[in-house]
């Protein structure tokens, strides 16, 4: 049995909490809310578990994890831009970075999340892999480093691939067409990367190097950062390809 | 019984044939390549068919479409950057647009593919919706001005998109980490704007306002191309919720 103690009540302490209830071999302990405030030295070493799991915003994560400072027990966040060192020096330390987006109204099957773990003791890494593979089949050791890279590709197919559908929306929504009509294509566009590279799938103007169809395109943007977006990544497509516009 | 003539043999003409081959009450007549050189005025006069459907490279329409003028049939072409004006006047003219993206590789299920139908003529109207509802369950009534607007919709949703994958992709690349990883990712970040719209379902360091993050990660980026597409989509998403940085 990984006894746990559960910092936080965000979306992702949230869906750890759920996904660890109903696990066998792992029991949640406590749950702790992550306001500073609120979180006594005391009422954290009483809690006497296996693994501290601190899932709260990055930038309280230091200050947090400093009143578990001197506890035996393997403290881990689970942030995926916050580097381990963030955790008091001299505990025992790691990370536990489920890669995923979590929202408070949809389910995850929390089996196919990766678990992206790292811890500084070798043999912590045995019990942090041992958590991980009870909730997910897929995980991986990836090192502070590899995480902040992890981090940013994550910034890119998530939050700006976003703002894609988001700018999408509004070039219907001006044309009274609803956005219903562009749903099959997102879904398709995403899926089309579990059988060819991003590099191989890609078509459109910038790909064909289609200059007439580029220049009507960002003459018919009406907002100046769409322009902007339109323009780098038109050139970035381009350059990606070995080509200039 | 609709009867076709399908004019190219790239992927959307591919495909179109594939569906209406096997669909009761369509009936491919001929399938003539696009390429200008081989098609005759005779040949397609021969072909006798109801509508006469043109999938080919934008750049050729107009002038491929010349060759049926004065035809009494419909002829439709399949671009989403076209205008129906590009067909020859005077001619029964239409667009029949499958908002998809398509390649040699991967199954389509055509039934959830939206198509765009516009035609010049009320009468032909009812035509090709019939076409357009033998095999799809998602027909828009879409003018040519409506389709400009949706076409550059569908540049950000897809072409645009799977480049932010690409980056991910080179991103993990540098530090040997597998694009597997950010799979996951992917298909939910597509997954959610089923269930929440894409402003609703923001998230990152730039709807955050989180400087300290937004100027870490520029850094971090070593290409300039990427650097450009980083700010020009924060700025957005900042713009978008009301804020600056």
């Amino acid at each position: 049995m990984i006894n746990i103690t559960l910092i936080g009540t965000g979306n992702v302490a949230l869906q750890l909490k759920e996904v660890f209830e109903k696990t066998d071999g792992i029991q949640v302990n406590r749950i702790i809310s992550g306001r500073g405030d609120f979180i006594s030295k005391i009422k954290l070493k009483k809690a006497k578990s296996d693994i501290y799991i601190i899932a709260i915003s990055d930038d309280a994560i230091s200050s947090v994890s400093q009143k578990l400072k001197d506890s035996e027990k393997l403290i881990v966040h689970t942030s995926g831009s916050v580097s381990m060192n963030a955790l008091p020096e001299g505990n025992r330390r790691g990370v536990f970075y489920p890669l995923q987006t979590f929202s408070k109204n949809r389910k995850i099957d929390f089996q196919s999340v990766p678990i992206c773990i790292e811890t500084e003791d070798k043999n912590d890494l045995v019990l942090l892999e041992k958590l991980a593979r009870l909730v997910s089949s897929s995980v991986y050791e990836i090192n502070s480093e590899q995480r902040k890279s992890l981090h940013l590709a994550a910034v890119f197919v998530n939050n700006f691939t976003n703002h894609m559908y988001h700018i999408g929306n509004e070039l219907c929504d001006t044309e009274n067409i609803p956005f219903e009509i562009l749903k099959p294509l997102i879904t398709e566009t995403a899926l089309k990367v579990n059988s060819l590279t991003p590099f191989d799938a890609q078509t459109g103007p910038a790909r064909r190097e289609d200059k007439k169809t580029i220049a009507k395109q960002i003459a018919q943007l009406a907002d100046s950062n769409h322009k902007k977006i339109y323009q780098a990544i038109t050139n970035s497509i381009l350059n990606a390809h070995g080509k200039e516009l």
